[in-house]
């Protein structure tokens, strides 16, 4: 037997999507913080912000106006990092200056017209919708010969970039396949290959033993901390069914996805007792034509903070140079995250 | 002719380093920013402090007392997130849960005892000192059986992570070689291979004839924003001559190294007139026993800061889930350090 025990000594953890390894300190998760200290988000926002670029009926920066929208409303990005007319061509020297035109489009999902709201504070039905705006984004982007890949995320909280309170996610769709789903891919056929099955699906039936890193289910999904997360709090939100893509989902799988969106937004809300900042995002297949019977579409959750609503984990020298690093376990981030109700603290607390 | 102006046009760079994209959006430059502002280092610090836990002659948290130090001052970190005496072995469940004991030394490195100094306010003598004893700690951790890489850093600024202003770095040295060196030794040795040359020996020539993207050099050194940078204002610090590592340089090459570092973290606090925050850090040849004539010696420098001293890069949902993203352009960057001067703003403005 192994004098290694996961929970007390330093240790290397594998990525298998990625193919990375990650360093895992349990023991150093006692050392006192006395370094920043971040603001919470305590703010009181009303349910229509007059000065709000994305509420209904508003003017944006560029002139153009929203609509009276009830439910969901996705736009081109008027400020977008992509553009669909950027000009073709390459820049090479020596093969060590390498470059070359990128095209795509960008796009911003307001999940309600509700300022005052944020996922966990809305209804099952009304993530539902947000769901399906996904799938419409992920068919019509995806369907164009000129997008091959299509990113759908959310910034949440300043501390995570956000500009804007409002709740909204984004898209970035582009011609070529960006690094991070490339490497999913590579390591998702290999395995394919190999077992004839989806990795994430019999990694998943692995969890489903273990429980120790499982936070919550439903009849079609699984939220989990992975076995190799980075960030204290990350989770994965993995489809108990192998679909490649959000569009495959059925009218009850759509359901329960929301669902699972719900409850662990309000756990993490309930952790630090804050409206808890994260990045979050679905990674699906390639939209560039070909068959991707190795995808198994998922959802991350990447979230900082570790200790408190002020106290976040930093990526910084070591996770930049070296390669990421955290202190509390995921059994341990998991354990925290279960043991938490599914009623927002805001209903309790009001 | 191509089309594409890297200027102007949304594109995709290649970091031979790393062998990964990053997209850059020059047109997104624009973009007004709502979001977060941070907080500049504004605070004027006693030269000594009392309750500092790195000043000299002062107790730590941990009991022991740090010596009357007048120089640099390197010691065991009292919270290392690798320790020497951890458990071997290894967990395994289905090839998809793999971790390994992972040892290793965490040290820390007092760059002076003066508690209101930061590089840039150090004089060139004293950094060369610093630039000594990061060669000391190479040497001595590198040439340990159990040691296999060592990573030097430095985290500046609390929005970095820093959680004491004293002028200090770290030492991360361990049994495995970490991700990112691994990729640029896995890059470095299929050019060596192919060329018979040093890939950063090559780029520096290349880069030496272009001159847009260099920052300063002196006989020994160049500092030049890489062409495929995804910081705003990264820039990388290479000697001219090939060395494996920092214990190789020459007397001669170490005082041209600390000047550069001078030269260099000056004009980043000139640029935005605040102590300008980073993590940087040494890349060097794994310390494995192997032959590694591939290596070339480099200093990243990853600073967040984009338009102020207030408003900095987030790399958050897009970035974490497909690949960075950066929208001022290198050569942008590269002409904003090269015009300012370098003498510090606070001596022209005391
Ligand atoms: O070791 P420190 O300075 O306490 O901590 C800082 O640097 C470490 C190495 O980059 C990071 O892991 C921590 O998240 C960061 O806060
Ligand atoms: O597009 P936004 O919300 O203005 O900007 C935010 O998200 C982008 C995509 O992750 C990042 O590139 C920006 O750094 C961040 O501030």
């Amino acid at each position: 037997m192994s004098a290694l025990d996961l929970a007390q000594h330093p240790h290397r953890r594998f990525n298998p999507l990625t193919g990375e390894w990650l360093l895992v300190s349990p023991h150093r998760s006692q050392r006192p913080w006395q370094g920043q200290q971040e603001a919470p988000d305590r703010s009181q926002r009303p349910a229509y912000d007059p000065t709000c670029y994305l509420c209904a009926g508003n003017t944006r920066a560029n002139g153009a106006v929203n609509p009276a929208y009830t439910g969901t409303f996705a736009f081109d990005n008027d400020f977008a990092a992509l553009t669909p007319d950027a000009p073709a061509g390459t820049v090479e020297m020596g093969g060590l200056l390498r470059a070359e035109a990128e095209s795509g489009v960008g796009r911003v999902i307001c999940f309600s017209p509700r300022h005052d709201l944020t996922l966990p504070e809305m209804s099952t039905p009304d993530i539902r919708r947000v769901v399906d705006v996904w799938a419409e984004e992920f068919a019509s982007l995806g369907a164009r010969p000129d997008i091959n890949y299509v990113q759908i995320f959310e910034n949440k909280g300043a501390v995570m970039g956000c500009s804007n309170p409002h709740p909204h996610g984004q898209v970035w769709a582009q011609r070529t396949v960006p690094g991070d789903p490339a490497k999913e891919t590579v390591q998702q056929q290999a395995y394919f290959q190999q077992h004839g099955r989806s990795l994430l699906a019999d990694y998943l039936e692995l969890e489903l033993n273990e429980q120790v890193r499982i936070v919550l289910e439903n009849e079609h999904f699984v939220v989990l901390v992975p076995f190799w997360a980075a960030w204290p709090f990350e989770t994965l939100v993995l489809p108990r069914r192998v679909v490649q893509d959000v569009t495959q989902l059925t009218d009850a799988e759509r359901d329960r996805f929301a669902d699972v969106i719900r409850r662990l937004t309000i756990r993490y809300d309930n952790l630090f007792q804050t409206s808890f900042p994260y990045s979050a995002g679905l990674h699906q297949r390639p939209t560039d034509g070909q068959q991707h019977p190795e995808w198994h579409l998922h959802m991350h959750f990447f979230p900082p903070l570790l200790r408190s609503a002020t106290v976040r984990k930093f990526m910084v020298g070591y996770e930049l140079l070296a390669n990421p690093q955290r202190d509390i376990t995921p059994e341990y981030a998991a354990q925290r995250l279960r043991e938490l109700p599914e009623v927002h603290y805001k209903q309790t607390t009001a």
